[in-house]
């Protein structure tokens, strides 16, 4: 989508950048430009990705491991990115956990795995690059990862949606606050966006054959991660310089399909709406 | 639900206050001690229910046919409110209008019927009292009917869901502007609240078998016409003092219940969920 | 406002109720014949409030000594709250804690303190009570006490901003998958309620006069404790039986007036928008 | 932003696309390939504005006065575009009007004018397309422009904030239902982006030291018009293929910065900070 080199010489962090989604957000950033800083727990794969991805873009890109929850190692990939490229100039909080589950089958300690991953893990790696860029005179970028029920909420999901929620919330009021410093804050909804095979390894045949994600969206298609990259590339770049505090969802119209009262109406065969129009016509 | 004479003294006009919940809410403002009138296009309707609603209640009731759309026969409802009862203290816009179809197969003149009954007859009687209010130092109230597609917008009834969302934005807007005069502005946003028969008399055997709205209803109940009035009548009355341009909604969770991403899960068979759990336990 | 009686038989839960509007709820629910269990972290406050509101309202009120962070603990509460009232019908999430402070200046410790009374706090009560509702077929009612910047997000008090969204996420989406249950979940967000002397405790003098709440409020006034606690009144009762999944706001328009982009034309004098309407009138 | 041919071969109507925000984004539409019909009431305007652009951008532009409120006008630029171009692929909704006035000062007739100019006139050239997209089997490209007080209202300018937030609901509405024929709808709520002396000439110099719009701004900075129009080139992009129903802000964080309750904290001086702190410290 982008003119090459849209985001040459900034420096960005992808957090769980090793796979998925951020994976497809890390090479296209790498395409358009950027160094990338990712980091996961899981040190293996992230080395493997910088490997592959290095190999494939020719860009620059350093992997370090890091548990998003924990302060000082957040600081640590801070410190060696830095270190890497001499400075950093946005953040994505991308990683995350979730457990679909009824909530009365879930523990606090559940909760507690789901929320310090996601919730803490972001205001941990906000608060430490916010810091650095206003000590540093930075006008950093940070762009959240969310989902659409961080605001509807959703059954099933529960420790994600209060996670995700708070996220958005953590956006939003960091975008007002540290406007002042040139700091802007975007966030991401995207709506659903399976990496391969994700649905059948969560689900049994016998429960996949009555949940179908694709009823629900109303373009009946997944998203593209090349569609996610582009929103991406965009928040990140300074084309958007006047966008700020803002949640910007790619779900294909999937919530508000759902969430209006007469979509229901789709089941209504064509050929009947004839009949209905004389008895709707005219009446309150 | 509440103590007697809650509303005594007070007047409160009620747009389409003849049938459905207007009729409804009218019954119950007049059981709290309230005086009301009544109007609508249907003249004969609207004396009936006066009639109906006097004996019922033993309250003050007047009714006065207004078709919503014209600016002096507005002016004339107030003007004999007034008359009859000394002063109006409220305002419920209630009157509505709707077309269920697919988009495609209405004229722009369908769109207007429905837009100038339901926005443009709330802010004509908006206007009217509103001078009214801020002429004579009134601390009016006023209570918007509005739907939950007004802000998630909905297939199939999109010129109601236009003017709803319309009628939203000015209750907001008025509550903004209007609190330095004492009037508040507030709205209701039901759910699913069919009189009866509604839904037969709208839709052919052949379509009511394959659109159940009682399906999106988590409670698996339609709302009771008193559940709206008590709602109704706390909006009205001096107890909801401190709640300005806020929009209540009351539908039994449905709305979010289906935007929610995971709602669908609640298809998955208990027995299922051991094995689910298996499978998303621990994963991204 | 409610009829007398109008909890009566009904025991209720309401975390932080020694203290600011937990008091205020609490003494309203014992005023309408509920039995409530109140708990804190700081035992002796808790018990002397029990005692005070047991004479002052006559009504039966326990008092269990309780860190919501603490899932032992609160599992403790709802045991002692069956063991004297026989059951536990409802819940009220009140405890909270908050640090106004440039985010620049807050440790991740800081943030953790926050979410995890406000938010973890909320969803370990939220689920003691769910799985004993659900275990014992009680129709639980939920009340969450959230903020209106838990969707706007808010400068300076950014980890509070990141727990109440949160909150108003656990209230959503319980509200839609417990639903089945019979468990309705619903939130009130508060405007500026202070308890006596709050602020100036908050500000020094020198920062009082820069900065005052109520010119941000367009009814000029604080909210009143009963005001509160009529509405958490409504949503604990049957009387609100079809409210479900809902955030109810009373702040006299607080959020909105600030929001609307022209309201700083309040500050045009009266005199000077005949002029202006010369200027405006018939331009885009 | 884009690379270059980015809507090559596309042809997109744009309302009111003569004059400001509309001329901006027609400007880059040319730029980026695509053939533009641009539309007012005002002919001779229009005209030298297609002579200007053809002449600065080289590409096809065809001008046709319209009013947007007349369905048969309407009508006519779709006949008179798809003449010229063959087809027409893309729509924006921009033509708008508003009057900033106290709403008492305001008559029925103001509203009606604002809200047919804006709301009607959106959805009769929705209509219009709507109708040509399904039948031609075009997957068409709707782009609304609204503001940020189509949700949160706004004091000062109701009719535009019913009318704007009516063209929202419209979006979403269409963007829901017409996703089967695969057509697609958006918006944008641009925050201030004043063409040049817009304020100036709305206000009188007395007024215009009392109310300063920037002030409202946390970045402090008016938008550029082509930020905007970078935005609108992605939303009318394949590129955007998986964006649906939603509405992108682009104000720097204005509405929410204002929405925020302690946003007035701004005010406080930096160094009373370490008193505050100690202030608030381990309070609730």
């Amino acid at each position: 989508m982008f003119k090459a080199n849209e985001l040459a010489g900034k420096t960005i962090i992808v957090t769980g950048g090793g796979t998925g989604l951020g994976r497809s957000m890390t090479t296209y950033f790498l395409t358009l430009g950027a160094n990338v800083v990712i980091c996961s727990r899981k040190d293996e794969v992230i080395q493997q990705t910088a490997k592959e991805l290095k190999d494939e873009t020719g860009g620059n890109i350093l992997a370090v491991a890091c548990d998003v929850r924990k302060p000082l190692e957040v600081d640590e990939v801070l410190k060696q990115a830095v270190a890497e490229f001499g400075s950093v100039d946005g953040l994505v909080n991308n990683a995350a956990g979730n457990f679909i589950s009824p909530t009365e089958r879930l523990s606090p300690k559940a909760f507690d795995v789901i929320v310090d991953i996601v919730l803490k893990g972001s205001y941990n790696f906000s608060l430490a690059l916010g810091k650095y860029w206003i000590e540093k005179k930075i006008k950093g970028v940070m762009l959240n990862i969310v989902t659409t029920y961080a605001w509807t909420g959703s059954a099933y999901v529960v420790p994600s949606a209060c996670a995700k929620a708070g996220v958005l919330a953590l956006t939003r009021s960091l975008a007002a606050e540290w406007s002042k410093y040139g700091i802007r804050a975007n966030a991401i909804a995207p709506g659903p966006f399976p990496t391969e095979g994700a649905f059948s390894r969560l689900f049994p045949e016998s429960v996949l054959k009555d949940i179908d994600p694709l009823q629900r969206i109303p373009a009946k298609r997944f998203g593209e991660h090349q569609e996610l990259a582009n929103l991406a590339g965009y928040l990140m770049s300074e084309y958007s310089a006047y966008v700020n505090g803002e949640v910007m969802t790619i779900d294909a119209g999937e919530w508000l399909y759902n969430a209006g009262e007469f979509t229901l109406m789709d089941k209504v065969p064509a050929e009947a709406w004839d009949e209905v129009e004389k008895h709707v016509r005219g009446k309150k």
